[in-house]
């Protein structure tokens, strides 16, 4: 039987690590927070004292980590000790469900295949909501091989498993995926917020657009207009989602990808500056959709 | 039997004239191009030396003109003489489906109103093909009771009919729901462009992104990526479609809306700067997804 | 002795009218406020009922009124009566000091030139405090011999006296140099918060620019940040000088002339797009350089 | 007498170094093109065959590289040796001009302190005409004394020398400049190009906005619009002064630094895209008031 080792256990990983419990996987879980170990601990995880304890004796890593420099430090090592990819087994798959920067990806997965080792950047999309219910999206980048020895595991925590290309592509995809999102919401905020500025109800208005060619995810799933569609953040106060912060996170990692590749992302340099601003009024802990208050007056 | 005027018949209005004859329907059409009017009086219409002309005795005028001051002169008339407002008849149902300022639709329908006329602007969205096609898209403004009046006849010319609002409510959602799809393009040309940038396949990216949240319309059916959707005009050497010159339009058509209603539109205009651009470099008549060109390096 | 009509004794005609009757010069004087013509009255100006009234046996009529439609009224007539085209003599020069858009500007200027009138669009800037004191610049559209003429009345009440081109091109003129003012005070904002987030001591960092290749107008007399310059608004919690709704207005302008010469105008568009954001959340009777204050946190 | 190492004989560094030569100052130089180190060596330099072998016995250290890794690998050392935080005497004086991203500047400073050794960035504005001139800006972080150590020596190849901050704080106070500039370059091309669009003479509006609140660097020293002013790259075809690849660089650098610091920067995100778009069409090698063509029809 498999056993899987899981390493980061906050909104996302948490979740993530319970679903592996529910498919009856044995799962050796490590968090910097051992609050979050006892919680997984009581529903059948055995918590582990290090990661690097936790990958000893497991077929399959999953990390679920902030940001690139935890990724480099958990697998790379760093002044406080070894890394993942010199404690390993060298049959252990490796899969990073962080979102990270490129770059980061690319030297863990440069090291890793100078190791030998599998590995995979398999970033999500489905934030908390779908870490629960199991149905995320991965976007996977690695080796064929890899990807498809990854595919069973990541299928018990989602519904949706792309292969984008080699390693760093599935950081590339959900990073330009992120980037249209912001564009696709700042779009649709300001186009709402001009009918209404001109007589239209936004219900009516949605309805069309969603209908024409500037129909889109957010019009679908995600309407930023209070009272447009029920059960949305929008309709709750922008309480729950995605936060601005994050949001604010993604579109800095386009940049910075866009900054390495010396490509021009002027619509998605304008999202992200107008998340910036929205999040330095105080507002970073909103969902993202809240980005449709910024249109409107004030008195509002 | 129904008689119906139709007053300029261009890219759009010939095909949508030429609709209304395969119904059966009595049409009387004018345009200031003789050409025009032969083409539709040999497909079976009634040439008129004029628009008053036309319009004497019929039920319905339905006018496809190319701009504000076009559907000014027409309905309100100018130096040159009287508008239709002027020689209708009383129960005559007034349709333009022209994409106009909102002002002007505006001022026309309370001049209507003035005179008891039913007035009802009704820009379409669905291009030369959806004319030809008979698939167009109407949104329009006005009572319910001219809305009501003018389905059956714009059903013989398209799919949809929305009811957006009052008069000047057809323009208003249409400009909303185009502004929106420059953003869309923009947005998408962008995001793909930096995927390639990065090493990963347009195909691919585009899969991903369209099941995911960077999902919008013109991933589903304009892909602006040569090779990547057969048929579209990206694959076309970007013939055909809807030309950069009328997205300018429509975008300048947007602003103009926002300045009256000191809206902030900033993605809005910053996709219709992209667009002014590269028609200044030589582009306007190409397709609209030909902004995808400018993301590129020239040697492409 | 040159008798002047002065139509508009707003915030900047007052002052200017004022400057006139300093000079001994006869002023007649009209304004819709009767309480602004009692207060030029009092200080010597003969109070006229009505604009045509002022105009009748002056030699020069100057009007300084908020935007095109009034200027049209004023000139052109409207529904409650003629213009002053129609009634002044014909040796009376005139000179419209209003900011309107260049197509009223220039609708004025034919019909003033199809009844042989000489007539200047001759739009300010210097603020009030520069009305006040005398200092206006005045930039000047119109035929050269009617621009001579105007120079000795406009040095009464400013400094410098610019001749742009033909009727018009003081319009032109004024809005493409507010429209980069916008920009130079958008980017100045931005180049010293950024300083500020990294540790630069705003002073400094002004100096540093203002010597260097980032030397700008506002910099040098209009410094955004609170505290380092003292006397401007920034140093006074953001009352008195230009406001954020004046600014707006001049963006507009200048968005509504690119739109009709198909220009692009990308930094002016998103510069009128953050300063409509900003008066949008309450802000529109600040200071222009509170902008400011969007790229800072919330807590400062 | 002091001697003085000068690592990197680039477009900038050459002549900077030969300027130290013509104060009759001993100078060891290095660069990894032989064919550099020859031309100095004519003009009196030691030529040395390391940078380690150039500065020891050096009071002084001057380093002009093209970027962060490389001044990382010179001072701290890479795979193929040590760097010379590690060789230099202890009371040597190290000074980079090179233009580099902020951490790379902090991590050098903080690693020379650890060692007891001064340390000052330096990055200069002013241009290969300015480095042969010897009217270079220095803009320096460090400490007080470091600074006051550095400044005659500095003042042997340019005029202004500034003193920002702590380490690093040249580099930030540099480009925050040169973001500035990039936004007042590409606002003024704008300015100027709709005013020509609306009939106006460049030359004419030029002088305007110069003594207007317009007014900046841009349009006081280079102006973008070929013919207005002699001798300035845009009256020579676009050849010489600084390369749109540099501005490129430096309003990358901006963005990096904006990303780390959470700021927004809208204005010169909006820069960058605007020159990344004209760099890709071809435009790299030409100096950076070429955007103005990308404002003005293709057939001018």
């Amino acid at each position: 039987m498999t056993t899987v080792a899981f390493i980061g256990l906050g909104n996302m990983g948490a979740p993530m690590a319970a679903n592996l419990l529910k498919q009856g996987l044995t799962v050796r879980v490590f968090d910097l927070m051992p609050s979050m170990v006892s919680t997984l601990a009581e529903q059948g995880a055995f918590s582990c004292p290090s990661a690097c304890g936790a990958a000893a004796g497991a077929h399959i890593v999953i990390s679920m980590l902030p940001a690139g420099r935890h990724s480099r430090s958990l697998y790379l090592g760093d002044d406080s000790g070894q890394g993942l990819l010199d404690t390993v087994a060298s049959d252990t798959l490796l899969i990073d469900c962080s979102t990270i920067d490129v770059d980061s990806a690319k030297v863990i997965g440069a090291a890793a295949e100078a190791r030998g080792l599998a590995f995979v950047d398999a970033p999500v999309s489905g934030g908390t909501a779908g870490a629960a219910a199991g149905t995320l999206t991965f976007i996977c980048g690695g080796e064929l091989e890899a990807v498809t020895r990854a595919k069973p595991i990541l299928q018990a925590m989602g519904r949706n498993i792309f292969h984008a290309g080699p390693v760093g592509s599935g950081q590339v995809a959900k990073i330009c995926n992120n980037m249209l999102l912001g564009v696709l919401m700042a779009g649709t905020c300001e186009a709402l917020s001009l009918g209404i500025d001109n007589g239209l109800d936004p219900v009516v208005l949605s309805d069309i657009m969603k209908a024409s060619s500037g129909g889109n995810w957010t019009l679908e799933k995600y309407n930023p207009c209070p009272g447009v569609m029920p059960g949305v953040p929008a309709s709750k106060g922008y309480q729950g989602g995605f936060m601005v912060d994050l949001m604010v996170k993604d579109l800095g990692l386009a940049t910075q990808t866009a900054l390495t590749s010396h490509s021009a992302t002027p619509m998605g340099a304008l999202a992200r500056n107008l998340f910036v601003h929205h999040a330095r009024q105080g507002h970073g802990g909103k969902d993202f959709s809240s980005l449709f208050t910024q249109f409107r007056p004030k008195s509002e």
